[in-house]
């Protein structure tokens, strides 16, 4: 029952901390046959970067994907895989002068009462960094859905602070360090990112994710509702804030007649559930959202404590994102990839592969 | 790893449909010694419970609790918990035109088609039955937590529809039918809620919860966060469709300069993180909202396809709720405490009762 | 992660005191469309029922099965099956005596010392009655493993005292009182168990079991190995000491080129290792074999202390087994096909159904 | 459920391949401020090394342990705590010979049918070289068991083929490449074993251990009890096919009033049940004993079938064991003190660490 790991039958234990020697994973429960090559990682891995534009944190790394075991000639073989990440540029200077000190809105605090003591080089465990390896063990996760069920994961940001995207053209996601599906309001993003950047302050972002090709049935009833694990999933990632899933907050403004969607021969006539009744996809695409804080860690002063309990003014200096929101989205895929892989082995384990069909024909 | 198992230490397994013979819950990992008699379920059932007031269903169950195991003396063994309620009140002909149906924004459609076969009376295991059991259970957490612990979980609603509370006067939520803070608004709801259920829809609703008393350290990096945990307990309540911790969804218009809590000698100063760091409590109050869909379940007329593929149209006759959120208070505060009552035991594991104070103390 | 349940995706949840109102289980992760009725699970209840012969404890249960949820018109619906059997002829009287004193060989001791507190009647959750919802849980995985791979599981006493099974003639075992393979034996056996009981002694027991028609490639590396998972599943047996998988303790004495199973194209040329390789079954019959204690609970007086510290002399009234082991063929039965049907689906989970056929036939 | 993990609260999975780049372990769930250096390692991996003496393989692994996280100037910080050692002594082309064939009594066989492919270099992941990452997992394991309970674990070979240990001297086991109890009897058995050597054979060994300092109360029914978690632990080391605790198989011999262990002011009177009743420690010393099978890659030529189903004949090469037994002490003692650390946890989760004592005090 570690904490550490995600996922059931895809099991993906992660390890390692920001300024350690190393970060890495184990994919327990992965199926045999899918081929796997270092390189496959990269593409992933770069999108989740730091250092890709001026307006995430700068700090540089390799990011190579050594695999460990798992893999013979190319190919997955059902025992587990693991994945090793060097640390290069760690710098931990930047950080010594910190470790007696509590950023505020950190976990700074949390993980020294908890255990007494913690690891304060860039955050530690606490860092983002550890989402590297969320990133990659999806790229495998990603693969088998898409090879086996068609099934594409997409995320994207679709507000920064007071800014909101006003098309959504999916073509235009990748052309622009905001993952932003709007390309004419890129530059008013730049812009508003540098002055932030100049100000030494951060901003939060919303992110919207879709999945599409889920075919019906996957999701448990009754603590093992899809949208339950996604909602675990995306919360789980550092400074996510609210989760929402289909129309989300907005049911709170509903009425029944017009949330509900309506079936006809053709399908499903509106989407406001999101891809997802009662738990189990419905075989629409899957919709989900999140919303991501601002770091804390800026360089406008601020007040706080030290380990003795002593009133200190703190500066975050050292690299860090003015939006961290920015370099999310491939995280928030990974994450719903890594749900809907592990949701697809269980639902094969309980009902087979034609338990269903078979039964419908038969009526 | 059984998916109508909540909770890793303290384990609940419910188990029920909504018009079989009775509903009922295992909870295996209580600590021994705990007071517990039928009793003393009685008052959160009564506060979940339908046909409370003319807002709710009118289905009338007696929710009477009966302890089956683990429990000797009147006090709770370390062996599993069994509690069973029988249904008394099932009227299970209301449903049985629809069984051949899908009804639109219910589990009728993915569960036929992830099982090949459905219990249609009610719902069956997809109907909010099955959180009675979760109240239930609740109640020996929310014991346990608040005499080991002082913690003490408090939800009510403060959006309903187009109306949002004004003001929150704790003392006013126990005193109405809406779980409403505000005392003023509550004639204003009622005209509402009574024209509503005359015109046959449904409306959403937004809840709220704080949970005072808890510990700084109570939580674990990196998929068994408090607030990751959080978020799947409340998103697996039905109808549930979004899930904020502190300034929730907030957060993505927010600088990170005011984002941040800072920290005095007297404590933070401010509380947007809703009492939660790096996934791990801070020993401020927690803070979680939850936004639920209007059931579909309404007379108003919809088009659907029966299991055969035809289309229909379809008007859900029987006992429901105009807003099934009014019912969701003690589910919600049931949820927290699971959770909570989890992870008091996952860090006593851990990191033992003494560990960190002790560390501190030596520096 | 409880303790009172079995199994990771065929997963079962016990409950219940010898002496409480019922004992219960809760089946979770069953697959759908299995056809189960109450009375599919009298068979093998009555085999494992006490009272059937004189050399048996007289406690008399009807042992009648509800069954409370997951089944709908005569089918597993795929949601928790919830079973429950009441507890008729307790007679705890029997027991009050002994509630402050410590039975020795009994958990009467250890439960009081870890707990702080226990349930005294009949041994409370310690008492072999907790077995029969084994059993009838094993009922539904026998079911499935049959009809979907053709396995079948059969026990058998091979070993009491010091009488071993001269013959195996499997259809002998259900003709006698003691699951004995050799008919000409029984004679002698009744003899000695109707001496046994009048001296008011107990004796332990061997049992073997197999489990034919298991299709190569069940279990999992490392610590899911079938034969760590059945003797898993055995130890927790009351009074188990010993496991055996294949020639168990045996192979101490053997030379690699004689325990080493040969391959030729007709396949494999003898059965050392009992059906299992690396934690894998090899499509060959699953042999095991368990050692089981005399059961302490003798009229011969003992030394104890009780709950004080004080010594006392106990002799055990009440109605026990002279040998345990009479009543473990089908409790072990049901073990095995609880370990091979969560298996089936571990396999199916990872693998899929055809994933390995087909690889091998392209090469 | 991932079957690479082992333990539920202090969760150790191991990954690596015999040939492959490396074999590493993740340590989930550790208590925090655990002294740990790389050196710290050394002694018990030694302890389990090939190439220690003329009668294990000649394989020489250098075995430096590199701690790749979860460790912060020297102690344990709560966070997953990796392990890895390269491998640098594969020398695969010994085994390519034999990659499309079935060596008897492997788990090649097994891991091509069920996955359809399998990394054959030196058996994969079916090497007992993963064992290496139990010994190093369980390092920490007994120190933590040691400081704050006292506990130790100490296991040894008590028969090898058909000589079995006349006496036990604690001290003699660490004296000798045998962990043989009897220093007398050393001689012999070097002699035994270069016989066996030469004659291109091996043999099996039964080994024991005990568990000292342990207190009343680990340990929890009904799956997982102590001797069930043992008897997975032990029956998932390679080649182990019989499981004992206490008298283990003699039992099936005994009378209850000859086995039962009777009680006085001053403690039990004899061990019979191996310090664990009910599944419970009993605050004895804890005794198990397993039985590990002759190693089958023997030069004695045996007859087999490649992955086509043509037959062959076979004859191991390579370096290996003529007695694996030989090695599996500290395996042994590792897998024990594992679930002893395990289950030191989830009673202190359950039970704190002085409800109990205080529940008696006010009897």
């Amino acid at each position: 029952m570690s904490s550490n790991t995600f996922g059931k039958l895809f099991a993906v234990t992660t390890f390692g901390e920001s300024h350690g020697p190393a970060i890495g994973c184990v994919i327990d429960g992965c199926p045999p046959g899918i081929a796997i090559s270092p390189e496959d990682f990269t593409a992933d891995l770069q999108r989740r970067a730091t250092g890709r534009s001026r307006f995430t944190s700068q700090r540089h790394e390799a990011d190579a994907v050594e695999i460990l075991s798992g893999v013979f000639e190319g190919r997955s073989t059902g025992t587990p895989i693991a994945l090793l990440i060097r640390n290069t540029d760690q710098r931990s200077k930047d950080y010594a002068a910190i470790g007696a000190q509590f950023r505020p809105g950190h976990a700074d605090y949390t993980y020294q009462h908890k255990y007494g003591l913690r690891d304060p080089r860039g955050g530690g465990r606490s860092s983002a960094r550890e989402t590297t390896m969320r990133v990659a063990a999806a790229v495998i996760a990603k693969r088998y859905l898409a090879e086996n069920f068609g099934v594409r994961v997409q995320a994207w940001v679709d507000q920064i602070g007071p800014y909101v995207a006003q098309r959504f053209d999916e073509a235009a996601i990748e052309q622009n360090p905001f993952f932003w599906p709007d390309a004419e309001q890129v530059p008013v993003l730049e812009a508003y990112m540098d002055g932030l950047r100049k100000s030494g302050d951060s901003v939060g972002a919303r992110l919207s994710a879709q999945a599409t090709g889920v075919p019906v049935g996957w999701g448990e009833p009754i603590y093992g509702k899809l949208d339950a694990d996604i909602a675990s999933a995306l919360m789980s990632i550092n400074a996510v804030k609210a989760v929402e899933i289909g129309d989300g907050v907005a049911v709170a403004q509903q009425r029944g007649s017009e949330h509900r969607d309506e079936m006809t021969r053709d399908g499903f006539s509106s989407n406001h559930a999101g891809g997802i009744l009662g738990g189990i996809s419905s075989g629409q695409t899957i919709v989900a959202r999140m919303a991501i804080k601002p770091t804390s860690s800026v360089l406008v002063p601020g007040r706080s404590t030290d380990v003795h309990g002593n009133e200190i003014e703190i500066v975050t200096r050292g690299r860090h994102d003015p939006c961290v929101g920015l370099r999310a989205a491939p995280i928030m895929e990974a994450m719903i990839a890594l749900v809907l892989m592990d949701h697809a082995l269980r639902d094969r384990a309980q009902c087979g592969p034609a338990w269903h069909r078979r039964a419908l024909d038969e009526r």
